[in-house]
């Protein structure tokens, strides 16, 4: 089976290194970016091409993993052949390639890629679909030779998926960089908040989250949550603790 | 030394029994409630009460670890000594002995405590303070016993530690809390944010927060957001979106 990159961003580094080790071969590598098709191209041996009617005809399976706001444009650039066309975008559905390509599929890995992490795919959750009945055995073959944590699940339902992952990561984020600027404002080293922040995401492996919440807003001690908000003069932290204290508090009441 | 408990609940729980294991002599427990000074003293072979008269006083060490509502009068209605006095409150300032003991001092552990879970206090950031002068060399030795993480600091600076604790347990943990809803809603197994969440939180030893961000709201992918607005019927997670969102972009341009 030979592979083709179309994309070469965190999400595309990772997974086209990981299929290389475990030895599917890949063919090639397009992006728009001519940087990003070299670094990625050199670190697995193959070409690159910037140019998408340059992309080699002859791959077994096209991996897609470009920005939402190109996929469509770049699909629809591309000449038609019987192979297995997949993207791996949490929102975009597997009706992207209508029109273009009657095997179109989906390979979602859930998790947060950065270029200098290295990452286990072993261990990452990956959501497949395929338009065709047929093509899932393929699919489901590719995705447990990369993972041991597979399943299908609807273009619908990944929409979902998704909306929970941006709670899961990217507002998770951004609440811990909230607190680190509390502390950096008062000179206090931000990594003291690292064992908490550990144990925090640790504790709902064994705990669900709702189980798992403690402090002021769960008790609604109203004595603590009006000095904290007094200590917050940022009004747009202020209302996040206001609306976040808020929705704890009615969590216990459902 | 000799060290009496005042108050029974989690957090005295695992710094008594780490105490006891680092050979530390508990010499009582004292809790409001009968059921849990008898299961903590039990565990730690002492004796216990419910009377605050009865509290031995002759210890070196009394730990108060009482919910911030109580901790006053539970103060006040001790009998002065010459032990020395801490309480383990983020947000209660040290100035809560004043009139009763001229010893106060405070040993708060940065750290989110469950009955059934076993945490390593060596790890746990541990900020301590004292009013006397004279008394930061025994509570530091205290310290260095049970943690390698021991620093001192003031009841201003710890209401802020105490707020960033809020923001990085707390609110990060109602994050979750609203991701395994969104999935639960739509039969999707919760945990498979497992992984995600893990490396979340793992990225941030490496990289701030703010450097790790990633998501449709830093990009400000209005096109994004507004499909997942669209998806979020209760409007208080509505809300929550839509202010963390703007939140993350306003960060961007700082």
């Amino acid at each position: 089976m030979k592979v083709v990159f179309i994309g070469a961003g965190n999400l595309a580094t990772h997974l086209a290194w990981t299929m290389k080790g475990v030895g599917i071969t890949i063919g090639q590598v397009y992006s728009h970016t001519a940087d990003s098709a070299k670094t990625l191209a050199s670190r697995l041996d193959v070409p690159w091409t910037t140019e998408i009617d340059e992309i080699h005809f002859d791959a077994d399976l096209y991996i897609f993993s470009l920005k939402d706001s190109v996929l469509r444009s770049v699909i629809s650039q591309m000449k038609t052949n019987n192979a297995l066309w997949v993207h791996t975008a949490g929102s975009m559905p597997i009706d992207v390639f209508d029109g273009h390509t009657e095997r179109g599929g989906v390979l979602y890995p859930l998790q947060t890629f950065s270029k200098e992490r290295k990452v286990d795919f072993r261990n990452i959750p990956l959501f497949l679909e395929t338009k065709r009945e047929e093509d899932r055995t393929v699919l489901n073959e590719i995705g447990h030779l990369i993972s041991d944590n597979v399943r299908f699940l609807s273009s619908e339902k990944r929409k979902s998926l998704h909306l929970a992952a941006v709670f899961a990561c990217n507002f998770t984020n951004h609440i811990y960089s909230l607190a680190y600027r509390i502390l950096s404002e008062k000179d206090i080293p931000a990594d003291v908040l690292l064992p908490l922040i550990d144990e925090t995401a640790a504790k709902i492996h064994a705990l669900a989250p709702a189980q798992a919440q403690t402090g002021p807003a769960i008790r609604y001690d109203e004595n603590v949550i009006n000095k904290h908000l007094e200590m917050l003069e940022d009004p747009d932290m202020k209302n996040l603790y206001r609306l976040i204290s808020q929705s704890i508090h009615r969590e216990t009441m459902k």
